[in-house]
């Protein structure tokens, strides 16, 4: 490493930005070569997409240019698919544009829906949280409500809404879409009574880790905008027509959501690392065990909350601030440093339920209805600030009042 | 006929809406009750659908309330399907409210698509010109761009459209179709080189009775849109996933657009009428020959241009000419006055060809681009005052500047 090291940062999500923001102000631009690597040539927020895909928000407002965010002339971009990481090579080779070396590198390719071995999730439901899923989400659902009154007989299924899982995704979207359903029967012609909404969750509570009075909270609110809960229901099926859940039941349905989770992403599987559903238990500084120069954050890190003894969730919040430690790191690891732990530090998860709804635990504090909803809307701006200041803040944020 | 005698019209597209309007200024409330039967409590208009079915305008704007247009003081409105007219025995049979009598009868119950034995056509084309069926097109369309990103490989014929038949309803179609691609493809990432459109017409031109100079026009500029005609080139099935030429060539195409012409509603077939097509050769005072007391106007009524020894086209134009003879000779019947004979007035045509183009003949003049353009929405506007004064024209009509 006479010459500058190159760092590959691999993903363009919450973890890669940030690494890339940061790292361009820890380094200066004669102490590396910083290349980004993502399939697109824009950065979306995931965390917002449950609302391009209920149709409450258009798409565009949820990404943004990555040329637009991140200074070109000290970051260099590859557009392309990541399809393996050779470990012991300093490799990593991309769909289109051969290999890239790397003296370090940052994986930070996001997550993939788990289907926890359910027959047809595939092949039937809507699984995609991207701009490309989301958009074909939306046209979906507007499709069914003009394909009802065109059928010479009745068809239920085509207003029968199913989303799998009642976490953080699917009590979002089911927020949303329940919020825009009134909007939409006035749009077809179609009376509010023929529109179902089911959301079905395995385990023994909505919105798991949630305080029960807030989960209440939301339940109840979305019950009354017509959304049925069936929980501690698996589903064992999606078929192309609805879904058949564990007791027999089946619930027929032109539109099943898939929002029960994810899993890390494949490449890491594909490439050898140890791991625990494409997730690797990394080691505190953030680095992949037995690799010195290889980091892992986001959703393909795993790391156990010592208070819990689980898992951290897959959050934004946590990719963040990983992202914060690994380019400090980084810095370190070139000037030969000591490198930092990482501490997450949770400041409160939010919500939003839909309209001007959400709830949320910020510090110790419960926030219901309006306040939760500043809260998140907060939330989404400050991320907006770190990314790129006060400039894609005003462009792109949240109008919380 | 001791008590006021009953006017039912049955239909409320442009013969049904205008016989209503110009009955009630022909008679005084004392002389009859006048009852109109739809299937829909909003009258619409056909010649506009090509807009919303493209997406290039709201479907609200091409409908209006009943109750907003007629005087409901004056006239009955049934909110029904017609299933069947007994002839002999003055009565009509409804869906749901059972059976109405008539001492009168205006049959203006519109058109269906004409298939031409063509397999497939209802079970995979768009072929509905309704609020419905444009609704349907339109959302379709849009789901297929929204699909095409999210497919593992790229597959074109999601990005495909067919429109079958270069008459009037094609040509207008994909004019609405081409001008609008270029938005399309921005709103959801797609090179415009990946769109395909074709216009296929069994007849030798088309736009067939126009003008050549004006079809070349049309063509031309459809060209340029990127639309690919197949002239002289009869279809011999509808697919799933496209359409079969008869010379053998398979268009792959997840849009089959049906506009190939229509013919009289089967209630016409059904009720024992002599009919070709679904319409009758009515006399020439619009009357169904051997019935004395039902006339039949609009596309459900067959008359041969004796210039041509043709049959006219099922026009809007037609049917509103024929509605304002009708309510004169419904007067005269009630009044035992002598009967007026129908004589078409054709002002001149146009047809639009999306954005600010056209074409049209108006008396021996042709008119091309915006000249055209200007001319077919003060076509527009004219219907809407004749149907309801300036108040309509105002809320309804069409900026021609």
């Amino acid at each position: 490493m006479a010459t500058k090291p190159n760092i590959l940062i691999l993903g363009a999500g919450y973890g890669g930005m940030v690494t890339a923001t940061k790292i361009t102000k820890e380094l200066g631009h004669n102490e590396a070569n910083v290349t980004l690597v993502s399939k697109h040539d824009y950065h979306y927020q995931t965390t917002w997409l449950h609302e391009p895909a209920a149709g409450t928000m258009h798409h565009d407002r949820t990404r943004m240019k990555i040329d637009d965010v991140i200074d070109i002339n000290k970051i260099n971009f590859i557009q392309d698919e990541v399809v393996e990481i050779h470990r012991e090579e300093n490799k990593v080779s991309l769909k289109n544009s051969g290999q890239v070396e790397f003296d370090y590198l940052v994986t930070a390719l996001g997550a993939v829906p788990e289907t926890f071995g359910v027959e047809g999730v595939f092949d039937y439901s809507f699984n995609k949280w991207t701009v490309n899923g989301a958009r074909e989400m939306k046209d979906h659902i507007e499709y069914m409500f003009a394909k009802y009154n065109n059928e010479p007989e009745p068809k239920d299924e085509l207003l029968t809404f199913v989303v799998a899982g009642a976490g953080f995704t699917g009590i979002e979207f089911i927020g949303e879409l329940s919020e825009r359903v009134p909007e939409l029967c006035k749009e077809y012609d179609i009376p509010k009574s023929k529109v179902k909404m089911y959301v079905i969750e395995a385990a023994p509570t909505a919105l798991p880790g949630f305080d029960p009075e807030l989960v209440e909270y939301a339940m109840n609110l979305l019950e009354n905008r017509g959304v049925e809960f069936k929980i501690n229901t698996p589903i064992s099926e999606v078929k192309e027509n609805g879904v058949i859940l564990k007791d027999g039941e089946e619930i027929k349905s032109s539109t099943v959501v898939w929002a029960t989770g994810v899993r890390g992403n494949p490449v890491i599987e594909k490439s050898g690392f140890e791991n625990m559903r494409g997730r690797v238990k990394v080691d505190p500084d953030l680095r992949a065990p037995g690799h010195e120069n290889i980091f892992i954050i986001g959703d393909c890190s795993l790391m156990i909350n010592e208070e819990t003894e689980r898992p951290f969730p897959p959050t934004a919040q946590i990719a963040m601030q990983q992202a914060e430690t690994v380019a400090a790191n980084l810095k370190a690891l070139i000037k030969e440093d000591k490198l930092k732990e990482f501490k997450p530090d949770i400041k409160g998860t939010v919500a939003s339920l839909g309209g001007k709804e959400a709830i949320g635990v910020v510090g110790n504090k419960k926030l219901f209805g309006t306040s939760a909803n500043f809260m998140k809307k907060m939330i989404d701006n400050r991320y907006l600030w770190i990314l790129g200041g006060v400039g894609l803040t005003l462009k792109k944020g949240k109008n919380p009042f």
